[in-house]
């Protein structure tokens, strides 16, 4: 099996794996799971010396499971939509049988020996956990060796890149990724994937609550997978303590939701998006119009400028606020290890140690507001759209949001740290390409509104053509 | 050295240890930190081998700390105003230099090898870690070996058991505890601590952010320690993600302050409070009105009324809120190893993995509506007063509060889960004796009012005469 050649993507012809369609195959034994993994073992074996997107596989573990599935579907009786699904897991999540490793050679060899909250789900629920994908170091700005698979030369994208590059990879149908500032929504963009950045605490974290700002998400090759992987983990685990979890009215993918308005969110980000992405962009807005869309912009409605306003800075804000929060962990790695980290972790630990408390506080008001703006527009508009990233992923060299302390070499997250800020979810719609290579669409609702942004993202996916730019 | 033989206590004579009295003599030389832990160790060598306080002791490390500290002061440079103060840690936090065993055979030999946020903070501002205080297995219900200084066929209480001990014993001028249900506010009672369960997130609780309505609490012989230990904390580490931190107007410890109104929270625990301990809290109420405050009870005002009733069934929903937010995690331990569970624990797991995601969001609303009915009187009452617990510190056998799964040996932590509920601070105030045992009084103030709080209490102390009934 060869790679794709570089700048061979497009939304007309590329064809991810999905999973929720097998599922009539394997109830009528035409199909089986352990089939379905064998084929997806196989990519794997193919393409992962190249793209290098997995820090483990546990090809034992996962057939395993795999052939309990396939004897559960036989019996008629799977555990659940998601019985015999392959998927993988963000190495910076536990899971019994591999180690975490959390793309830091401090966690060399680190085996906590326990499920993630969401892993325990996902096993529950039948999914097969076939391995651990590659995070950058603590999920932060430090890369990984991932290599993007329609064009070695160029990142995946971060901090969730494994969790991206599986699914442009066709290695597996879905991944569990995570997202402080921008790790799933840009990853997701660049690699073709449907992901969901669910409301913030709306899907369980696990062991992993250190940060205000962080979620997990889902990554996957179709709405559908997308949205049942969400409602099975939240089934079983709910969201955060003290959070109410995800929201659904149903268990099956919403249908595709009509907007009447949607508003574009710029963003700080929007001054240095790609001139070729902006004009595909344009086309996707054009398109929607075209289908009696409302679709209006900061300068069209005063709510919508003041949200504008209210979220420039939120890189920074992103930045202080996850570097204020993380000071104390770091510090026991620097005291007990601090060879093992990066240049760009030590920048953000000395970050975080000169933020006080007062500006720290100052940081969540910051935010406040901006998550207030937001609220403001609940009943002006269905939704927001806009850029999941600057333009498709960047070659290297490319080191676009970087200060002259913390190095991005994964891709600017500026265009996801608006969202990450206002704790609401995100739905990343592989619609267009530019260059030869994926863009996303990025569909955000109001917090509590998963299901809703689902729904309009599946309206767009049908409603406009593919865009290639 | 003997042990006080039981019944002894008084609010009268009772002296525990202070720390802030002590920094003079440091400074001067009259004493050092060294000479202030040779004590402290003296006595729990005396006294450890019948109240069993430690889960481990760091003698070594404790003297290497205190000599730092004693050196700082001669130099004339300490770091802090709690510089050199001995205090123990509850063994569910991490400390880099000791075992953390939780209570628990499952985590028998755990050696995290890192400082929990708060013991991070406590060494910078020059503290000296003594040991690991021990805790009820995992901070639930199922007792450790700690017995009660004042009567050694007592509970200390729980689940701080040994937080509470080593102050009644003299061991230690200050501890930290932790509460969900009542783990602080009561073994503070029992122990004649004072103690702050402060504002929920206030205080960060590092890597224990599982459950929604935990704190970290400090247990201190004075009001002047306590406020201090956790003004050095914040001041380094801050809140919880996400959350303000603790508040204060000035570092040193707020000076009383009188209150005008005082409401009295009796919340369902009134029903079980022992006949004794009521009397004297009707005379400590007595007490207040003879120095002119106006204290109000659920009759006299309809918002207090409504409160009473919100706060009724307070100990289910912690209960069904804990289940549910720890199933996940104790799932892990039941996989690996579970003989290495309690009785109680795993009942608990039952009950968790019984309590739907729909209960659990029902349960986050009934806690709302206990929080809006606090929030209504803010402008209504200075602070609320109430019991800490339903007694003195019982003898063995009483298991008040057990349910036909749930056993409580360690008191029955009823009087709490209504202030654990809430969120909001509580200071004991170690003012009555109850059959020749301690008993506190609970000071509870609305959301961030930990300083205010305090102020009174410290108000209180001065202003009515030691209850001895």
């Amino acid at each position: 099996m060869d790679l794709p050649a570089p700048q061979s993507y497009s939304p007309e012809t590329f064809r991810p794996l999905t999973f929720h369609d097998a599922v009539p195959r394997f109830r009528d034994g035409s199909d089986t799971p352990r089939a379905y993994l064998e084929r997806c073992l196989e990519t794997i074996a193919a393409l992962e010396p190249q793209v290098m997107a997995f820090a483990s596989v546990n090809e034992a573990g996962a057939r395993e499971a795999a052939d309990a599935s396939t004897a559960r579907y036989r019996a008629g009786a799977p555990l659940s939509p998601i019985d015999g699904l392959p998927i993988g897991i963000k190495d910076l999540l536990e899971t019994r049988d591999l180690p975490t490793e959390m793309g830091s050679a401090f966690y060399k060899g680190n085996r906590p020996g326990r499920d993630s909250a969401l892993v325990q789900a996902l096993r529950q629920a039948g999914a097969v956990i076939v391995g651990k994908t590659v995070t950058t170091e603590l999920g932060m700005s430090h890369p990984g060796p991932t290599r993007h698979p329609f064009d070695l030369r160029r990142t995946p994208g971060g901090s969730s890149s494994g969790s991206g590059a599986v699914i442009s990879a066709r290695m597996l149908p879905a991944a569990i990724g995570t997202q402080v500032l921008g790790s799933v929504i840009r990853p997701a963009s660049f690699n073709a994937n449907w992901a969901l950045k669910p409301t913030q605490g709306a899907i369980n974290r696990g062991e992993r609550q250190g940060f205000s700002q962080s979620t997990v998400g889902i990554h996957a090759g179709c709405a559908e997978d997308m949205w049942q992987i969400a409602v099975e983990i939240v089934k079983r685990v709910g969201g955060d303590p003290g959070a109410p979890g995800m929201y659904f009215t149903g268990e099956a993918p919403p249908p595709a939701f009509r907007p009447r308005r949607l508003a574009v969110l710029e963003t700080e980000g929007w001054a240095v998006v790609e001139p070729a992405a902006a004009a595909a962009f344009e086309r996707a807005l054009d398109a929607l119009r075209a289908q009696g869309v409302d679709v209006i912009r900061r300068g069209d409605h005063p709510l919508l400028e003041m949200l504008e306003q209210r979220v420039m800075g939120a890189m920074a804000l992103a930045t202080d606020v996850c570097a204020y929060e993380s000071a104390w962990s770091v510090a026991n790695m620097m005291a007990k290890n601090p060879d093992a980290l990066s240049a760009s972790l030590k920048a953000r630990f000395e970050l975080g140690c000169s933020v006080t408390l007062a500006q720290y506080r100052a940081r969540l008001l910051q935010r406040e507001e901006m998550r207030r703006a937001q609220a403001a527009l609940a009943g002006e508009v269905d939704a927001f759209i806009g850029l999941p990233a600057c333009g498709p992923a960047p070659l290297p060299g490319d080191t676009g949001g970087s200060t002259n302390r913390i190095l991005h070499t994964t891709g600017n997250p500026i265009m996801n740290t608006a969202s990450s800020g206002l704790g609401c979810p995100v739905v990343t719609v592989p619609r267009m390409a530019v260059g030869g290579m994926p863009l996303g669409l990025a569909v955000t609702a109001q917090p509590h509104q998963d299901e809703r942004a689902t729904a309009i993202a599946r309206w767009i996916a049908d409603a406009i053509p593919p865009i290639i730019a």
